[in-house]
């Protein structure tokens, strides 16, 4: 899944302070008051609040001269870079997550923060092993795939079988009397964005299943690739026959697809060893600054460990994850204490679907 | 090699256009006399040309409009589609570049263009194989790469080495007492243009061999890859051991750097079955409008036919082929006979040096 919680150093360790430290009482006069504005701008916190926020201008201005020009300017990064590099991939239900989960412990600690543990989740146990997939008519023609999250794969042999085209899912059931044993390619459009898109990569499966096709292609949920195929999760349903889905390039969805709307026959022939072994344990990573004068109450920063398979998951989501540990051990250099505590949750199995935030809500 | 002639459909028409017709006598004052302004703006053109120039201008308005909304919109554009989709990959020596060549005779002639041929050129016959890479240590990775066209191989065998990190040229002769036996990677910068930066791939196996290295691994040519490893032309020198070549992904040198900078001892092994075969027979494919007045004097547009292996050859060069001919179709479409030859050359045998323009050249 692609990241939202990538907020830059910054901001993070500005949220922390504002919300950690307590009320001051001194005020500025640089902050306006826009309560008599239109709704739609008035910022509705409270008076208190901002000379609060006002009072850490100082603190504020130390913290980014640090980050950005000080001894802490590029940490995050040259700490992240050698954490992929040393790890590659690390795919819920692997060692090299749980081999990143160990080290990053002994990090921590090396921070002397405050009850640095791990806390067991189980978690989903997918392997993608090999995988093919190739045009066999109107010509022969290797194509990039990459299989889907918790997709099947293709009972140790090839799946052979003729394909159609379509755009859209209103198209398959449209067409659903032609779908029968057939590998069905949705060549979706890119739909402005990565939530209208990703629909086709949950569903594709579930929905040609139900037409009684044999495999779904989608197009990557991106609206550009370099032969490239993205990966991502997808479900099935209970009732409905589990078959295999997988990602084409941009490139190669829209070359089928001008094939077929010429009326060309297509034939694919697609391999996929993937399949689900039994739950393992994983692990939440938490550390933690405590608070000074109300260590009960909890201000969580958080990222994820785990990434895909088929990269090294340095934006989704380490840069998350280490600009979450990150805003910590730059508080703790520069000696400043929260009243509050704060705690850094570096997630595991968000990939296949926020297992470990999940396993930590509940 | 990218394409440098990748003029627009109307571009390629209004030049034809300037250049074919004869003189006329009208003249637009329009036109602006811009000789008295400072030299670098001034359009050094003479006043007759001017008024030819001008004369066109209901000729040209046709022309685009036929173009851009006209019988002969998109025309191009599914042409090339249809012909890519058909085709696939045609490099140097294949079939399907013969095949491909074939078709666009026929093509050519089904628009009763003038002495549709095709001219025999001797072609490089370059054949990639399976390749394949892998990081040994620090850890195990697959790496993506493309061998450089004109490579040898690995002789049969995987080639596993140690391996020295450079960024130039000048690095590797500083440090050339440490690359014998090694396999060498070049993680050049992108120089700012592909100008610039292409003497990475240019002349990789040479400067590796020359400092006793096993095989040359440079940085693909491109400020960005997804994991897509570019491949193009490169040489050998006489007198020093021809190594093979191939070029990574941005990130994958990028990752081998950082590792290199920070000590770790890097072991590669790399497999390429690359090999040339003797040269084999190709065509540049020509087709004409013949002049009016003046038929001997010829005005040539161009673009080539091949591709390299990896790709469909759509945009380098599909497109300035189709455009060239589409350029005398769209004339011929509209009963606009020119006063010069126009000769569509298709060239074969770009990517590979320039062959097909060099043979039809001398």
């Amino acid at each position: 899944m692609v990241s939202r919680n990538t907020p830059s150093i910054l901001f993070s360790i500005l949220i922390c302070v504002v919300f950690i430290y307590g009320v001051h009482t001194s005020f500025s006069n640089d902050i306006p008051n826009t309560q008599n504005k239109d709704s739609a701008h008035v910022c509705n916190i409270s008076l208190s609040l901002k000379k609060e926020i006002a009072s850490y201008s100082t603190i504020v201005n130390k913290i980014i001269r640090t980050a950005t020009g000080g001894r802490f300017k590029a940490k995050v990064w040259k700490e992240l870079a050698f954490f992929v590099d040393k790890f590659g991939n690390r795919i819920a239900g692997s060692t090299n997550l749980e081999n990143a989960i160990n080290y990053m412990l002994d990090l921590l600690n090396s921070y002397n923060f405050d009850h640095v543990h791990g806390e067991s989740v189980s978690t989903p146990h997918w392997v993608r092993g090999n995988e093919s997939c190739e045009l066999i008519s109107p010509r022969v023609q290797k194509l990039a795939i990459t299989g889907l999250g918790y997709s099947v794969g293709t009972n140790g042999t090839a799946l052979e079988a003729d394909v159609l085209v379509v755009q859209s899912f209103d198209e398959l059931r449209q067409r659903a009397s032609e779908a029968k044993d057939k590998i069905v390619v949705i060549a979706e459009d890119w739909l402005g964005s990565y939530g209208q898109t990703v629909v086709y990569r949950s569903h594709a499966a579930v929905e040609v299943a139900r037409v009684g096709g044999l495999a779904a292609l989608i197009r990557s949920v991106t609206p550009f690739s370099i032969n490239s195929p993205h990966t991502g999760m997808m479900s099935y349903s209970d009732g409905v026959d589990k078959i295999p889905a997988a990602a084409l390039t941009v490139e190669d969805a829209q070359m089928l697809l001008r094939m077929s709307k010429r009326g060309s026959p297509l034939r694919i022939k697609l391999y996929m060893e993937a399949q689900t072994y039994s739950n393992t344990v994983s692990r939440n990573t938490v550390a933690e600054l405590t608070g000074t004068s109300q260590p009960e109450k909890v201000v969580v920063v958080s990222g994820h460990l785990d990434s895909w398979d088929v990269g090294q998951g340095a934006m989704d989501d380490g840069g998350g994850a280490f600009i979450s540990w990150g805003a910590l051990a730059l508080l703790k250099i520069l000696g400043l204490r929260p009243r509050r505590t704060i705690r850094a949750v570096l997630w595991t199995a968000e990939e296949v679907g926020l297992v470990g935030a999940e396993a930590y809500a509940i």
